[in-house]
């Protein structure tokens, strides 16, 4: 890796602290996805992505900031990508996925609160994280109670706008997401003083949609007996599409598509368990879970999360004369993510159940970070609609720290063998 | 007590678990209340409504149910009560705040989930709450994200209608929360067949206003140094508030008032520490905190919680020519509630010091609930106002159990040999 320090320490980065995470990573990395045999040779881009994580795309940023652009931060799949793009901004998912922040998080916030909002926090908060340091202005959202209130907090190190994401999927809700994204667009042409157009929204939105075709391109791959890719392998493909170029993203995943379309032709069952995780997200570098059950007899082969189906389902509508148009297609595709954040939100376990068809599923994992409610009570409602079909399930929560991946992986075992 | 065994037979209670309940009660109001020396005589009416707590009230409830009158279960100060005074039903506050509850919630709710709404659900679907068992509709509301998962398992049991409170305070939130409060009108005409009217609406107003006139007056007597009544009869006042016939509890409090009144002038200084209370409510039977305090040298003389200043401060304003007039006043009012639960809440913090300086307090106790994500999360702002303003502050995170009573008695009294 080249030598970034410079740019980091003109970020206001913890140097010191920040080789920490540095040391860390590729260990991680190297035993986790590097182990892995026969991977496909696309993944090699996506390797090289990791391998400069806080380097080449930092630079990137870098530059562009350079050139009077402006860097945008975002933690959640409802703050529209589309809006960033059509103002000429550069989006970079934030959520975090290292036990590492947590700690700092945890001077700020309680501890009883999921890890992914501690670790987002810690990694402002440490200055450990250069995506963080690169952002003019943060996006939060008012999906969760400790998201909600986190953002109070993140304003005085940063510059925050939030956007009231409804509680409910009524006509009335629907509209009053669309008056979110009109203020949105707002903020945005404000920060970067360039004006979004009905021209840019509608790129913006190709663009957003070009990145949905892919890896929904990737997922019907993984509809094959065998999945000719790993679980473990196309989470990495979704933490990354968060902050990669969209452009070049979707240009290296659909070379990657090519060749597991080869792959396809030539693949021989060897029995492994497909298993479908539902729940709350995976930030990078959180694969734990996936890790874990690859380490089995199994194969994830579909995640219904954020970091999963519900960052790509439903394309946003194209067509569309004026601004507010192309705001509602957009309104429109956004309402239908079906968050547990929303009440009632059995469009999820519609979801569920879908996939278990359409991915030829043998069980099913929900996931829960802990503390994280929404999810964690809509378990219920999970496991009745999943018993009445005979459908294998189990639940696990966890957080970011290792200590219970022993427990976890006798669980799974033990799952695996009963289904 | 007379025997209800019949009439809570006929509710659906689980008589036997019922019993064990009714049988820890007694005792703990006992210990907790009876103890307190020199009482006011006016407390004896608040002394029979505990006793009677499962008993004269129910029957009163079954009794309107009997002409065809209807009971309708609220769990939130920001239900307007108005409308369902307005349509004649009866409304019951249900927040429960028994450990003895939180067995059977955590049957189907995740255990890291705070113990008031664990204790709700379990008090349902246990059958062990002859209130919960008398009501025809259960309104929920989405002020937090427990609450809001909570009401679609709830809704397996009894009827929820669940109203969707804004997360900002902005004039766009203050319209949707009009409509919102014109729905829940339609609602109750629709479960009451009684037709909502100005007049009726109106009147509704004005009964809900006196008794927050009457919990002012009380408070405003705590005022004094010393304050002529304890913390812990003041909040059970504010906890039968939730649930008591709205008429029959101001004429009663007015005439405790009279007495304080009385006492007031009578009244010498002992140089108590004067504590006030601001964070999560305290349902009934939940007088952990107040015993402990007021067990050692201190009294609480205000509580900035949902169960005791946010209930009654600020009056609907009754004048208006239309339902839409009175709807509006009655947005305005409870849009004035500084809850943690909207984003920002800064209106809190200015509650605080503004109550120190009314309440001559001397120090302040951050109460936290635990897993409530909203408050925890909102401590760090209230703390560092309170920090530049030399207020002293503790925050004391704590359920239903009395595991922890030991420890958080030492701390209290910690804090107050430091203040």
């Amino acid at each position: 890796m080249a030598d970034y320090r410079e740019l980091w320490s003109k970020l206001g980065i913890d140097l010191e602290k920040h080789d920490k995470l540095c040391a860390v990573l590729p260990e991680l990395y190297g035993g986790v996805y590097l182990t892995q045999k026969n991977r496909p040779e696309g993944m090699n881009y996506f390797n090289l992505v990791v391998a400069e994580v806080h380097g080449l795309r930092i630079q990137e940023l870098d530059d562009y900031k350079a050139q009077g652009g402006k860097v945008v931060g975002t933690f959640c799949v409802f703050v529209p990508d589309e809006v960033i793009l059509a103002a000429k901004a550069i989006g970079v998912g934030l959520c975090s996925g290292s036990q590492f922040w947590v700690e700092d998080g945890e001077k700020v916030l309680p501890r009883n609160l999921c890890p992914l909002i501690k670790a987002l926090m810690g990694a402002k908060v440490g200055g450990t994280c250069p995506y963080f340091q690169s952002c003019d202005m943060l996006i939060g959202e008012t999906t969760c109670d400790g998201k909600k209130k986190a953002w109070e907090i993140l304003n005085d190190y940063v510059p925050v706008h939030v956007m009231e994401l409804p509680q409910m999927k009524r006509e009335k809700n629907c509209k009053a997401w669309e008056e979110e994204i009109k203020e949105f667009i707002s903020k945005m042409e404000e920060l970067t003083e360039n004006k979004v157009t009905v021209e840019s929204l509608r790129q913006g939105i190709k663009t957003a949609n070009a990145k949905r075709r892919a890896l929904k391109r990737l997922y019907n791959l993984r509809k094959y007996k065998p999945s000719p890719i790993s679980g473990l392998d196309v989470l990495l493909i979704s933490q990354i599409a968060f902050y990669d170029d969209p452009d070049r993203f979707v240009e290296k995943l659909n070379e990657l598509c090519d060749e597991l379309d080869e792959r396809v032709k030539k693949g021989v069952d060897e029995g492994k368990k497909r298993i479908m995780i539902t729940g709350t997200p995976m930030a990078l570098p959180n694969w734990k879970l996936h890790s874990i059950i690859e380490g089995l007899n199994a194969q994830v082969v579909v995640e219904e999360t954020c970091t999963g189906t519900r960052y790509f389902e439903n394309e946003v509508c194209e067509e569309g004369e004026t601004i507010d148009d192309l705001v509602k297609n957009l309104a429109d595709r956004y309402m239908k993510i079906n968050c547990a954040c929303f009440t009632p939100n059995t469009g999820r376990i519609d979801d569920i159940i879908k996939y278990v068809d359409e991915y030829h599923v043998d069980g099913v994992i929900d996931f829960n970070l802990s503390f994280c409610h929404t999810y964690a009570v809509e378990h219920k409602d999970v496991e009745k609609v999943l018993k009445e079909k005979d459908i294998p399930l189990i639940q696990i929560e966890t957080d970011y720290s290792t200590e219970d991946s022993g427990q976890i992986k006798t669980r799974v075992e033990a799952f695996l063998e009963m289904i």
